[in-house]
């Protein structure tokens, strides 16, 4: 028996592993989905911020976030000595069994739990793209994953009062997406829009991203990336009844994204009279978002469902946006925040033990902490070293302000757009 | 040993859907082959087709598809209610052990299962790519996904006659890429060529593709997920035998593609006096799509060899196919059809279970079934709303016409083809 | 019991796959990351060689190289039949027990390490790119993969006087790192720069590289791929002790390249005033590699701080091989060679096991061997076939006189470099 529970810990731990390294992967996905929907001559910075934002959260989160998160909230923001020297459960607390003993790796866990911060955080980049100051950018990431997303999660998924109160979220719908949602439009409000984007009698300008490839790739990887981000979140796979909740999540994940795709073609089709791959695009993250509040209990068809109505809430969320002339180059306040919050209502439609009390409790505490709590930080960096670029810097794109390179040195012909 | 049944039920279904996530991210790798190798007027469009062919495969094998294959054919086509509110194993039923016992999840095998459904039919966006009609294209995804694989699986791989006749293939060669060539050379041959293609004395003008590295990462990507498709085919993986059978596996499998890209490199070599990429990246595909039919009884150096073969053949079938005036963009005929029957037959070499008479039935039943039905699928399709784009349209680029954007908005310089 | 040794094997096994096919998709990276780098004109010619490069590694590594390096070193070049024809071990084997009984598939460590090869000689074709000739670069692909990297592979893996010395190299920053930079370095001093690359009077010309959204998807490739790199390197998953040991290698992996990013970042910050995207980039990987040769025993900070210095240092050994005009298009040498050298002296820093002694002479016989075996043979290629292309073609770009082709024929607008 101490052999099955030894082996049994390992496939746990390694499927909390493989999960974690698809999620990583899903870095990536933000990276190409963002690098893709700008113009050429903001694209190497995006692409830095992506980069180094992952590396923050990292370190931010090894430092504070996981003892805050996993610990007991913002009063153990100073880890203890253990994980920082890598302690991780003996063999004999494995085997001693009952409910309290470990079944698979903290170190494991830490790892799964990482990658997650950095996803709330690749949220952002995208929707204050091409015209934030790139150090202003960086500064908010360590605030924004060594304080402000552990807190609310310590209250959901460290068993704070959300968790208390029944609020469900099974993979982040709430605790990761419109998190970063919440953060990327408290940017996005101190910021304004980018020149050019709206004109002074309320015409809004279209402005293409440079390379829709890069974007659909990106898709396609945080569509793949996800079956770890929810498959993973299950936490336990070594026994029948766990392996049918991976798989279960694995199916509705995967139609959830489907049923996001097919609405927000058709739905774009309607409204623009073609079909339009960005919104296809945005509609398959629009699915899968909308699914990860509660990818186990729904039917398969259910959870198309959940993820078609998604799609189609994200396509009005982004016309509706642009006409407030709040400017979010990729869609991330839609695709994560609109569709994020119909995720948490929409557990309520498969799940018996959700109130549709606790699940808007949930997602009005985390909007109001993070926004709130973003907006002042945003604020005071914007005092201290200001978030805009200069309007010159703007024009000429902020790859050669920022980063003293050019993304494409060789490709911009005589139609490329300044 | 409850337990240990329980474990080994996990590790089964985790396999499962590892691999599974593996064969989904080949639709990435579908997307990327076909966008690097058109035109980048006609990039936006063929984007488009692979994302949502993912989403109605996805939706179409829920519906109908796995049940018309893992049910009892056609007359199944109704699912049971059991299946669409995600049903799956008992934990008594796993208990119960015998032949009959259930050790993975069904969930997990609808998973595995349904994105090889879309890999079928993403080898026909390729071939049509540049002059077909978008919703055309999709209309036929719906019908193709839904009822024409499903169908010939069922003969095979759900134990229809196929099977009982003993038709070999392990994970394809025939069901999956023959049947994806198939349906592509019938609409090919109803659509009819590219413009400029073929001049009216005989030439054959080259179409470059506009974008290698994508090609390139696109056929990488199909590579590395060829590991799920060949390697999750062994069905299970939990003892000693067959973890050695996916081991097997995975090295036949790389060891054939690397045959395929030597072989394809120095056919192109000496026939062009070139090291041309396109037919090395052929190569490559050629020599997955020849081992899938047999990835588990040969040596490694008789896997290298069959895939060595495939990359010679895809070389002189795309020469071939251009003579005959059969435009195929992206080479998907040859390399999924012509080397998928190459596959079906060296099935032979090296299992002796096999004949060739029931590899030549099981090669004719598939193709004369997929093409046929596709024909007149398309045929309907034509009548009903056209499959061809108008002449303007295909000078202009599907892009625009289709998608109401373009690709690549900045970077088309004054070589840019139209 | 028997049951749970099947179950363990069958574990173990699956855990070497799935790293294995991890690693294989660095191979991808390697191509994007490179592609990424070079001019437009060398983009085609850089993806042959890769891919390339993978299947004759695979080859030659399944002919002989594998038998020298696990087998009894150069003495047993020729392998035995059993394993070309892909035997495996036996249940009767693993159920024996005791200390030599197998405990996971040969064909999935076979697997796992072929693609260690491509990885070393992956390496080497981004610092000799923009001049080199296509086909004397793969001559030496073969004696490379399949020789002069299975000799020191074994002196260490395979249990030769390195391993007996006590010379430390948990994943390989010396075996695969340090060997791919030397046998690079080799041919780029045989080779000479890039023609404009340094002037007369010692200026230092860049030369950016074309598309830095593909050299960012490499990096991210090649992090996510670390993971199997030096997650499957502890060759053990299945039980507590072991999934600890992985688990803490997938987090000091990940916390490495963290601090390689981070540190690369403000070096550069402060050395250039800009936030270079490609010297973040190159700090990823420097962190990778710095922490490659002990990833499991430094606490997660001190991982950090290892990978943080390869990111200082691979930031100057860039600068200072340019002033010695040693020209490396990608900075191969200094990410897998300079850094290598770091991750192996830094083993001492947490491994009591460690001596710099045994280090050094690790270190010093790996590169002493890999570099003079290479400069020989890369000096034989020279004198048969010549090594760098003509002056004319390395003008018009390689892709056209190689491979007979351009890697974007439609993009190249009027500020396109020669």
């Amino acid at each position: 028996m101490e052999a099955i529970k030894e082996l049994s810990y390992a496939l746990d731990t390694f499927y909390f592993l493989m999960s974690g390294a698809l999620v990583m992967w899903m870095a990536a996905g933000f990276a190409m989905l963002e690098a893709g929907l700008v113009r050429s001559k903001n694209t190497a910075e995006i692409l830095t911020k992506n980069i180094v934002l992952f590396a923050i959260a990292s370190i931010m989160y090894l430092l504070v976030g996981y003892q805050i998160m996993y610990g007991d909230g913002i009063s153990s923001v100073i880890p203890g000595l253990g994980f920082l020297i890598g302690d991780d459960n003996t063999v004999e607390a494995v085997l001693a069994g009952g409910d309290d003993a470990p079944y698979y790796s903290t170190l494991a866990d830490f790892f799964f739990q990482v990658v997650f911060v950095a996803t709330a955080m690749s949220i952002v980049s995208g929707a204050v793209a091409e015209r934030m100051k790139l150090w202003a950018f960086l500064l908010f990431a360590v605030v924004m994953t060594g304080f402000i997303y552990p807190v609310q999660g310590y209250w959901k998924w460290g068993g704070g009062f959300l968790d208390e109160l029944g609020f469900l979220d099974f993979a982040g719908s709430g605790v990761v997406h419109l998190a970063g949602a919440a953060a990327a439009l408290a940017g996005v409000l101190l910021l304004g829009a980018r020149k050019g984007k709206y004109g002074p009698n309320g015409e809004i300008h279209a402005i293409p991203g440079a390379n829709l490839p890069l974007a659909t790739l990106g898709t396609f990887i945080l569509w793949l990336g996800w079956f770890g981000f929810n498959g993973g979140s299950e936490l336990k796979v070594s026994d029948v009844a766990e392996a049918n909740a991976v798989a279960m999540v694995f199916v509705n994940t995967n139609m959830a994204a489907a049923g996001g795709v097919v609405a927000a073609l058709i739905t774009a089709r309607i409204l623009f009279g073609k079909a339009d791959l960005t919104m296809a695009l945005n509609g398959a993250l629009a699915g899968l978002v909308a699914i990860t509040a509660e990818p186990l209990t729904p039917a398969p068809l259910l959870a198309t469902a959940i993820g078609a109505v998604g799609g189609v809430l994200v396509v009005f969320s982004i016309i509706t946006l642009d006409k407030l002339k709040i400017d979010d180059p990729v869609g991330a306040i839609s695709v994560h925040g609109v569709v994020g919050m119909w995720g948490l209502i929409a557990v309520t439609l498969s799940n018996g033990d959700a109130t549709l009390g606790a699940q808007l409790t949930g997602l009005g505490t985390i909007f109001a902490w993070v926004f709130g709590t973003s907006l002042v930080v945003w604020f005071v960096i914007k005092l201290i070293m200001g978030i805009r670029v200069s309007e010159e810097e703007e024009y000429e794109g902020v790859d050669i302000g920022e980063c003293g390179l050019e993304a494409y040195p060789e490709f911009v012909g005589s139609r490329g757009a300044k």
